[in-house]
């Protein structure tokens, strides 16, 4: 399925005097307050999120999984699907694949079809948690940091072989998580597997193009529950650090422990320009994988608010992967990425209101209040009509959900694929 | 010092103007949507907060405390104080004592500052958790639920003295946050300690007039780390219900293990017809008692949803006890307070907007979704401008914090006490 | 397989004389110290835990699962591998059945295999969280909570047909852990899950027989990632007390916010005779399901104090449902299960040589030094020789893991299964 | 008071015939198991472990404090109470102070007292955490870390005024503890923050003597409680390598978040020669500063195993800083310090009993049951003979709490003290 031109356009006939009149009243107040909205309006077009390959499809958890209907169960479809929210939200234009779950059998085919849909070939994932059928080796006892040798050439090869087929897709990065670690004391010696998980990354970074990143991505724990090799920013940085220039760490929201201040660790990163991705969810819990900013809003916010400030002034830090990692057990997959993205612009949208200099000012001054009320003040401003704006400027719909509800989209993915489809992956 | 009634005119002179496009665009946008916003107005201006009188100081943490200036050193400059508050915000209009450290010497003089300043005496507080220096017990290891009976008798008669001040001033309620608890394993038989406080409770129930409510509040840990007699709500509710039916669970925001679903559990009381009271504070690690709403606002939201909900459609609950119950240690107390009202009252505003009826339909049609547009779509409305409205129509000020601020209220409370008063309490 | 006696006296032979010196020393010394050494001995033979059926096989994480060989792919063979735990370790003497995963198809036989084996039949438990090949209604959106009346109607039957299966079968009890909640703010009303639940629960316990008890389990979050209709104790209790006198809470260590105090749950509820039942694991994040005493051995023996008290002192608490609830990601599950039931007997062998007396006496004289000294006096003791001397009377090995791997109990199982049977169930 | 060698004699005669029966059985059975008892005992007879000069006196929480009696008021009594501990457990000899609320006003008299009974200067601790009296700057707003430039000078003179009051007494290493950082969004700029932070601790390494270290102490929360500058051991790592080679991380296991793994932080750092301090103590819910080994005494045996492994490995990685930092609220100080120490030295005599080849070939095999049956089979062993022969053989009591207690120590101290003394410091 395709979304037209014309659907979009008759999509936002109802809404759009409504829209312009938000805007305008919105606009002239910011414009007051001495915001240049024209420049947020277009940062917020300019914004783009990867979509992964895998959360396309209903997610589950160790007790079972409800599967949705229409779920794409190729590359090709997961693409489309892909084009249906970037059409809408044009936010979406890229796709990050999951190897092996997502190799393509015809490149040609496969590029020529994100091309026609605008979707780029964001960071490629390789997968040493899970036993492929044909494995000579198991990573049940880890992969990269295993005492065996057989194992680690294994893993080491497998990440290689992602990063050709991501160079033919004209992906710039490869993002390694690392699910190793142990589920019990004395299971695992620390000192070993961290050494073993440093020679492998060095063994991978090798193989890296020139022109590629690798995004050392960071967990506390699951699927191990005693301990993970890459346990926190202190040890994916560390062993980035150890591979080069080249390597980063990546964050991703939910692999923190109870209580974590994430913003901080995002802003340190960008000052020591080490920061190198980010993966987009909420979470309760633990890693829950929710739809993004459908628990602490106001947090994610805080962080695109260093996010911001590390664009503005950390010029050593390189631009950042952005992509959404989250699992949909309840809802249409596709109206939950549509609410992630939403939720993304708006902190970024509430984040570039934050009135820096004042900020800086007030900190100067030790005005404690000062610098809530100028974080609130932004945050409090109802900004959907900036999104809005945004992405009727790109070429989007007024009202992502109400029009892909409106077009009946999943009705049409249901009628093409079938009820019973399932994606391939997790 | 006094707010003057022409002082509140003058300071919303300025921004009467541009409060009137911005409410007048959002009402005329809300009322197309069905909203009833005169009432909603209404609700906001008629929902009151008591203040503590231990707030109006700087507070501290067990490493030091630094100091304020020109903080009230006696119940009289307290009261003056909420009057000030009040004055500007017009949501203070309670004051909520703790004994021993505000007992008046002259109980028709404080009555009549209290009432001319238009502040209600709501619930009182009774403290067992520090020794006084003329007492012949010491509660070191335990008050109500201490092993040794003349300990336990000694704080059983300070509970119905605080009953009987309280009473001469027009409270209704007794708030009893017990601190009780042990610090190692082995310290506490936890039935015994148990049995002892539903006792000793039962003992203070007897003393309570007829119009009046006991609540017992609840709290996992601090300032005994290892346990706590009342640790959370089930045990609360277990000791109210065996005290009788004016005995009421207090839920107090900080008082909660890490992830904890607040809302839930104020849902289930309301159910149950057994929330007495609400304190109102925020936090990121334990009870670290921050303004209300500077940490986790949308989860504020959720609780006030509930909270509303309760309000509409359980008769069964009595009308409940609203308490700001937070430590300021880097801010100034009164601007701190101020700051807290405002995101209450946003809070609460935002809840009103929730349209109960289309989320209700959206449950019953499992439309996830839905269910969240509908949250979302309440919680992310700028609702700023319902609130100076509500002010403005009970005769406060459009912008609480600059008035406080053009005012020069703490200069002036300086030059009237001095710089180095040091509240009493904690 | 099957154990024989024979192999069990064979097993002893090497470490008869070792265990002897131990005992001697260790009884002698406790002896001196006022231990009835041979009425512990005989407390910890007579203690059985309940193996769940499911947890015979490898268990995984949303991430996948690591198959092991040799696993048991019919209730026969379950039963058999239990029949392997306890001719080994005398303490495993029950079985705990989840249906739909464990229908029988011959009740004679089963119940003749499990005689045969000496095992018992002890609480049987439903399933709600999963869809069923042929089910009418589905479970994504809750079961004995659902909105839609057809669903909860299918769940409770679906209960009843549990209870009467058990019935056949010599069960006395029914386990509910009721996975319902949500995902997402507003998905749920709280309320009206709780209710429909306390309705569907009352339904539930009208069809129990005279002498069978209800046990309603509780857990904060998993699968479900922002409520839990049964989050806690409190909502457990609650919802116990609403069905009768023959419902009660079961605790699962696992089923808990962090750092909660659970000896004090269990010790209160033991007041209140309302522990039905308790899960065993250990956990270092969430509800890990890791080995019994493998992260928080202390804890473990700090919960066992309660229950040892309990046990001497609340005679309105009925006896315990006790169950290991684990799942077996990295190690061999039958050895893993028995390095569960050697940490537990561990901990009761501990909890025994409490002096509460002594301990009693010291709570009264507040010396909290003291009160330490004896836990920890306790828990320092090395009690291997007590649990050793336990085996052996009831006709078990000195040292199961030993025999378990000399026997080569895993290799005849998959001599006799293949290498590459799955269990049923998760 | 001074503990008299008669007096150690006296009070060994009642227990050393049992104490000689146990050691001997238990290192009977040791050796045959391959262990060198000899060398455990030596090992443990060696290990000191310093006893901060704040920790002899009650300690409390913001909610108040309880005192106790015959506290030590002046320096000179604070080394008599550890020379107490120490003539009794001979792992005390060593004093860590705290500046400003240490600063002798006779060097000389303070070392010849301490050499008399034996006892180092360990680490110095500044503080800046604290207003002093006569201070021409408040740290209320950070210290190294303000944005001030006056106040971070204040704060870097103050460090070096620690480093020349320690090098005149002999210790040689700084303990940097930096409680700055922020209650609310938006108060610091973290960027900043960090690199004042990093300017200042060059300033201070600059005035360090060539065979001093500095350790850098982090802590995720608290007194500050949105954000702190050094949260994490990343964070501190990152400031220590910024200094140069002489600086290094140092661990209070009480500064953590919930659930982190400690071990295996304590690993790395090790692996990277970079950790410099252990603070000791226990905790349940934040940093509760309670006695080591009363809460989690696994987790404790599972740090001093990776400490074990890194002493025996890791000679890249300096000798240890090790010291007490708990807080004393509801017992006598002195008794609770005992009781640390004994918990340290268990924890460390277990360590000593892993039999670490037999852990590396269980590694290599992926033995994960055998792997946690070395470390169990370690730790349950009663270790408490081979203390109570460390101890003897080093001069010191079997049994230290029944001493103290038949020394009637503490009613000698109020004798010559008085009831009401107060410690100085917090």
């Amino acid at each position: 399925m395709k979304i037209q031109k014309q659907q979009v356009l008759e999509s936002n006939k109802s809404s759009l005097k409504s829209h312009e009149e938000n805007f305008d009243f919105l606009a002239n107040k910011l414009s007051k307050n001495g915001h240049d909205v024209k420049s947020i309006v277009s940062k917020l077009s300019d914004f783009q999120v990867a979509i992964p390959s895998w959360a396309l499809g209903a997610g589950g958890t160790r007790f079972g999984r409800f599967s949705f209907y229409g779920e794409p169960s190729t590359l090709e479809q997961k693409i489309e699907d892909i084009g249906v929210i970037h059409s809408l939200t044009q936010t979406a234009g890229a796709v990050s694949l999951h190897i092996p779950w997502d190799i393509p059998s015809d490149y040609a085919a496969i590029k020529e079809k994100a091309d026609a849909l605008n979707i780029k070939f964001d960071a490629v994932n390789s997968n040493t948690f899970q036993d492929q059928p044909d494995a000579a080796e198991t990573y049940k006892y880890g992969s990269l940091s295993n005492l065996d040798k057989a194992v680690r050439e294994q893993a080491i090869q497998h990440n290689i072989d992602v990063i050709n087929i991501g160079d033919k897709l004209g992906s710039k990065a490869l993002t390694v998580w690392l699910a190793d670690g142990s589920c019990f004391p004395g299971q695992n010696n620390f000192q070993t597997a961290f050494q073993n998980t440093q020679d492998s990354l060095i063994d991978i970074y090798k193989a890296l193009p020139d022109d590629w990143k690798m995004l050392v991505e960071y967990k506390p724990y699951e699927p191990n529950f005693y301990s993970t090799v890459i346990q926190d920013w202190g040890a994916s940085l560390m062993l980035a650090n150890g591979c080069g220039d080249k390597a980063y760490t990546l964050v991703d929201l939910g692999h923190h422990l109870p209580n974590s201040n994430i913003e901080q660790i995002v802003s340190i990163l960008q000052l020591k320009g080490k920061l190198g991705g980010f993966h987009f969810n909420d979470s309760k819990y633990g890693d829950d994988d929710l739809t993004v900013g459908s628990i602490k809003p106001y947090a994610l916010f805080l962080i695109f608010n260093e996010l911001v400030y590390g664009m503005q002034n950390n010029p050593q830090n390189p631009d950042l992967a952005w992509m959404i990692d989250a699992s949909h057990n309840v809802k249409d997959p596709l109206e939950d990425l549509i609410q992630s993205l939403e939720a993304i612009q708006e902190a970024y949208a509430k984040a570039l209101l934050v009135d820096q200099n004042a900020l800086k000012e007030a900190q100067l001054a030790h005005d404690v209040v000062k610098c809530q009320e100028i974080l609130q003040g932004a945050y409090r401003t109802d900004v959907r009509p900036l999104i809005e704006k945004a992405r009727l400027n790109a070429g989007g719909v007024i009202n992502p959900i109400s029009a892909y509800r409106s077009l009946d989209v999943r009705g049409q993915l249901i009628k093409e694929r079938g009820k019973n489809t399932v994606a391939t992956g997790l």
